[in-house]
Parts: C-alpha cells; structure tokens; sequence
C-alpha cells in the first residue's frame, strides 16, 4: 500500500505573536517542523508545541533557521560551513531538550528558509550539517530537496534521507521543481493542488509532502489534499 | 581524603568578543560552567569551550542565563516559574548537543546571575527549573547555595545537589555569607582566600568551590588556591 | 469647548508578524505611540507607520519599550534610572530619524509596558528619563498617568505634561484608578465604557484618552466611543 | 596648506564587553565613527563614546551596520535597497539622538563592515542610502570608497562625499587598491605604513585616513602615522 507523509512548518510564532495555524494544522499532518527559536518560535512556544504533537501523535521535527528573527530566516547569510553547522546543532539541541523533558522522541529535521535553500546547494555546508547531525544522533531522518547537495551529503554519510514535494508547485517531467518565475510554476487552484499531490505521493518519487498553513485558502487547500490522497487509497503515515 | 571540586563560568564571550581567561582557567579549574547563548556565549564559542574541556579532562556543565545578554544576566527580570524554566531547559539543551555531538556527558548544571539569585530566594521558580532538570536527566547535578530554595527543591525531587562555596567570601559561624555591603564580606588578600578555600574544603560544609576567571589578580588567587589545598591533603576532584 | 486627545500604540509588530490593528486606528485616533524596535516593532513597520500617520493627520509620538521582546515589554527588568533614560534616549532618536526624513513632527512620547509603570513608581527612573527628553527636545510631549512620578518629574523640569485615561478602567472620586484586581476595576460593557470615556473628557481632568486595539470587541468600542465623545459636544484633537 | 582628516571605529563594545581601543584613539584621530546597537554598541557605551568625542574635540560620526551583532557586522546579508536604508536611518536616528542631547552635532556617516562593502558595490542600494540620509540631513558628510557606488549616488544627489585611504593598503597606480589576497597587499611595516600615509595625503587623491584600533601593535603605527604626517606638513583636521 502507498503511504506518504505530510509535513508543516510549526511554532512559528513568538512572544505575543502568533501565526494561529497550528492548531489545525495538528489536525491533519503527520509530522511537524518545529521552528527553535532563531528564525521564529521561543522557548514557551517550542514547548507547547512539543506537547500538542504528543497529544496528536504527530512526528516531531526540529526546523533550525539562520538566526535572522527580523527577515524570518529567508535572507540569505554569508556564513562558513562550519557556522551554520553550529547554528543547527544548537537549535536541535534546544529542540530536542522539550522534546526528552515531555517523553518524546526527535523523528527528524527539517532546515528553513534560506538554510534549507543554502544547504540544497552548496556541497560543504550541507557535509557540514549532515555530519553534526550524525554524530549528534545517526537515527534522525532529514527531510530535504530530492537530488540536492544535502541529500548527496547524507547518501554519503549513511543518514536516512526524505525526499519532500509540494503540492503547489508544477514539476518537470525528470521531477525537479520548475523555478517559481516561471508561468504556471505556483498551482492555485485546489483541484490542481490535491491532483499535484495525489500523482506526487502514487509515483512514489518523494515521501513526504510539505503543507503551507499560512497562505490564503490553506485550510480548504489541505483538506481538499488529505481527501483526496485517501480517495486514491494513499495512507497518510509519518516516516519513521 | 578531603576531595573538592573546582568550578568556573567559561564561554563568556560573544562573537568577536573574548573574556581571555578560558585557557588559564582550563588548567585550574575540575569543573566548567558553560554559558548558553543568552547572557553570554554562542554556538561557536559552545562547541570550542566543550572540546577543550573534553582534551583537559574537565567536567562539564551548563550555565543558563536570563535572556538578557546587554545586562550579561545580572539583572532581575520578572518572569514566571514557567517562563525561567523554558529557558533553563531551552539552553540545557542546546549545549547538551555539543557535548553528545563531540562524544562527551553533560555532568551538572550551575544557574548565572540574576537567575541564580531568584532560584535561590524564590521557592516555585526553583521548584519548576528542579522539575523541568529532572525530566530532562534525572542524573543530572545541579550546583548551589547551601540551604537555598533551589536546594531544598532538589532535595525534594532527588536531584543530586552540590553546595558551592566562595574562597573570596566571608561565611558566618552557621555557614551562611556575609552580605556584599558589610565591612570585611569581600576577601581581597591571596592569603586570605587560599585560607578560606582551604577551610572550606576541609570543613566539609561544600563540595564544590566557585572560582572568578574575570577579577583582577585572578590567576595568582587561583594558582594560590590550588597550591594550598594541595598543601593541605585536599584532593582535586569533580564530582561525577 | 471641551476638546480630547485619542491615542493608541501602533506599530506593534515584527518581522513578519503583523497585529493587524493599524488600519483601523489611524481612522480613529488623534495621536499615536509607534513602537520603536525594544518591546515591539522594527525600522521597516515605524517608516511605515510614520507614514500612514502623516497621510491620516494623525499627530506622531515615539512608544519607547523594555529591551525584552519576547516578554512584548511587560515584565519589569531591574535597571538603573541611567540604563533607562538611554535606553529610551535611543529608542525616541531611532523613530525621530524616520519623522525626521518623512518631512513630519515628533509630538510626543509615551512610555511602554513595564517601563511606563516603574516610571510612575520610581522618582530618580522618571527624572533621568524627563531630563534626557527635555535635553533631546524641550517641546515634547510627554503622556502618563496623572500625580505619578513621572507626572512630577516633568512638572519640576518644566516638560508638558498630558494626563491620560483609561475609558475601559473604573476610576475613584479623586481621580485615581481602582486596582485591576477589584471587582468592576475594568469595563466591559461598551456602553458603560463609552460612558467612562465621555465622563473622563467632559471632568477635563485627563488631557488625552488611550484607546486599545489589541483587545476583543476593541473595534466596537472604538467606534461608540468616539460617538458618544461627538454628541456630547467633545471636539477631537491632537494636543500640539 | 595639505590636511587630512584620520578616522577610527569607536563604541564597539557590548554590554559586559570592551574592545579597549577607544581611550588612546581618542586622543590620536580627528573624527569618530561610532557604532549605533546593530553590529555593535549599545546605548550607554553610545552616550559615553559621544561625550568622550565632544571633550576631546573629535568629530562625531554614525556608523551603522548589518543587523548582525554575532558576526559583527561583517557577513553578508542578503537585504534589499529599501531594508538597507531603514537599517542606515533607525541607527543615524539613534546616535543622533545622544548627540543632540548632549549638545553637540552629527558630523558624519560611515557604514560598517559588509554594509561598507555592498553599498559600494550595488547601485541600487547605495542610492537608497544616500537618498534617506539626504532626507535625514543633507549637510551630512559621507565617508566611503573613492570611485564606489555609493560615491556616485552621493554626487547625484548633492550629498557631500570623503574618499577614504588605508594607511597600510597598496594601491594601484591609478588609485584603486590591491586586492588583499595579492602579495604585499596588506603593509605590516610601520615605516612603510607611515610613508604611504604620508603620501596618500599629500597626493591629495583622499580627504580621510581610516586607522584601525584592533589590530596587533596599532598604537605603535598609529603614533608613527601622526608623527610623520606632521613632520611632512599635514594638518591633522576633522572634515566639516
């Protein structure tokens, strides 16, 4: 039986500031990126968070950013292989802390913004975060761009990789991402998006698929998502 | 045989800032304290200060602080039990992931600052950082006052705690410290404080003792220190 | 004829987080408190805001913060009367800069949080902010809460003064506010609040009115509140 | 009669932390370019840096950077033109303030560190500085690169520009300097330095001479920079 699973970004909040998304997101993916507190998310956050996955049975995974709270992490940042290494292995760190202190276990990380665009594409930054996160734990899952420098550099290292696709976007035939200035690149239409996803999820190309939950009409776009891969006889399961 | 435990705050630097004394200290000192990014310290400076305690053969500890780094900790901020646990357990965290990433244990926690002195004076704050400490890791040794409201809450809960002592303070005959303002709380003179260190390690009434990277005359109050209780039979131990 | 200021704080976002509440306000109001970057805010939002105020004629003044921005300024920080005073000195010259190059006026400033309260409690904290205001500019504004501290160090320094109320707050036949813990301390009802506010303008005892927009139902009483003002003969108006 | 103005860095300490470098600069540099809280300083180390310069008689100038304080300003951002001249105005807007309460007035602008190096490379970005600070105060100077982007945007819009020189940077015949990974790019004899100081003013080619205050054995080239600069006739003389 086909499985995939569906992934969000979480806890992006901060402080008083709240992206109020969460709370239906927890109702329809099976693992969640939680934000550690550089790009978005504080401690109070992080932990409840944790706590609401836990409560769903929701997979859990860290989201470490560049530590630019005010760009939201999307600005890229000049920094060496060995600094954004740092700057993830202190955000899993602190992540993975709520995490232990609530009973959980850390699944898996997934990187954000200009991190995760960095990392797709240059080869010593993404050596650098994949080895951080094997020594720190060789069990964690990294979800991440199919074919990029960072699935290469976990291939090399032995540290399982999940190919993401997204339901919004349109693909070339050999599966890479047409580039966003493209006409037709961004899907708009819900009957568009669940098809996307469907056909993504039956080729079995990715495995897992990231959901938006702060764009205009998320909501209906995901449920129209979630019924339509259970339609198609597609299970909805987090990697494990 | 007397055994007593040296500690330190090392990784007090920010960025390009460096307080200079880590190096000397990591000859001295049996112990270090490391702060956590947010009165002091970065993830760079984490991972270089975890790595020279792991070649010295120094236990390690973590140093959480009030997000305060413009008041370097010092200042009192009015946060909830709940608040000031998060932060305990957000920087716990993430310095545990440079230690488990460079092969090492996380061996004790010293709080810094203002948190140090609300923990000690405020029963529910200290009673949530003992709880949330040990969710995380029940072996986990939490370093303080004697008789404080921290220690009495880690009594409770069974976690190990170690009474600090200060060699350049004065104590009354019940144990307790002399207020700053009073005239003569403030040891100055080396042979005074090599006194006091000694007398403190053979009483029994501490286990660790705090020692200062960042005065003036720092290094020869150290070295003075360690020569005497060496004279003195005193054995030179971090408690594990 | 009775004329009354209407202000609100604006620009209380971050980064990508918006409060929403702006639009609707600059309608409203007369005068309004732009944060400046500590407790809230950031240069993009208060060139923004600058902006939409000159376009309403909407009288500017800066809303200086707690450098705390996860606790939104709201929790007090033990600093010294100086750490204040430059902390807001830095605070009002950021947002003059962005009047400044928009062809506008400062008109006033208005304390935030936590500072606004220990700044009405604590004498030398209110004279060493009113003398560095009065040093910036003499001609400024200054808002807060009748007989405070503040009230009195701006007296003594000759600084204006503006006594504002609260039309959701129950007051004391003298004047002064009863404690937020009593029963019927705060309004709810929007007629008893529009009520409270007509009552304020017409005593003349305040000068200027503070207007929430952050809470539920705040466009409501927004709207009766400045009806009832208008048929009751009150004129609204910055205070210049 | 041939003058030159010598320019420093100053204030780029935080918090707990001090560079130590100002003291002697002060009393060796005509003007000052005084970090305003982004890359570095903080509003007390601002106010007493501004009040050092006013008693000594040194030119006072902003020099706002990258909203970096970790990387110290010097790591690339990728910001837009118009995120830029927020970050430029917020930061003028703040020293400016300290300035005018203390009585004195606002010299000059220097940007920081990676800011310095974009704004001379791109356009776009370069014009959207120039234009604020015009706005700001267009009697301002603007310290920077001969030939630079940012020294054709300030001569399109009338803003008053200093070319600045490096005492110890080779140049090309034609004025522009060596990149720093050519040989005998970067000078380290004191004596070569002072000769190309020497003849860097009396060339003419610039208006400003940028001495450093962190590097090792500064003092000693700075006092030699000075002495032969008077032995050769230069005025040493702030830019109005």
């Amino acid at each position: 039986m086909t499985t995939i699973d569906l992934n969000a970004d979480m806890g992006e909040g901060f402080g008083v500031y709240d992206t109020g998304a969460d709370e239906f997101l927890l109702r329809y993916v099976t693992s969640a990126n939680i934000a550690c507190g550089y790009h978005a998310g504080d401690p109070h956050i992080m932990r409840k968070t944790v706590e609401g996955c836990l409560k769903q049975g929701v997979a859990i995974g860290a989201h470490p950013g560049l530590p630019d709270r005010l760009g939201f992490g999307r600005r890229e940042l000049a920094v060496t292989a060995e600094e954004a290494s740092d700057f993830v292995l202190y955000q899993v760190g602190a992540l993975h802390s709520f995490v232990r202190a609530a009973g959980g276990r850390l699944n898996h990380i997934k990187l954000h913004g200009a991190l995760y665009h960095m990392a797709s594409r240059k080869a010593e930054l993404a050596q650098a975060i994949v080895n951080v996160l094997h020594r720190f734990e060789p069990q964690l899952l990294l979800y991440g761009l199919s074919g990029s420098q960072l699935h290469l550099a976990a291939k090399d290292k032995g540290l399982r990789y999940m190919s993401e696709g997204f339901a919004d976007r349109a693909y070339h035939s050999d599966g890479s991402l047409l580039p966003r200035h493209l006409p037709g690149a961004v899907l708009e239409e819900t009957e568009s998006i669940a098809q996307q996803a469907v056909s993504l999820a039956l080729t079995g190309s990715i495995q897992t698929l990231c959901l938006h939950g702060d764009k205009p009409r998320a909501q209906e776009h995901i449920k129209r998502i979630t019924e339509s891969l259970q339609i198609a006889g597609v299970k909805l399961k987090a990697l494990k």
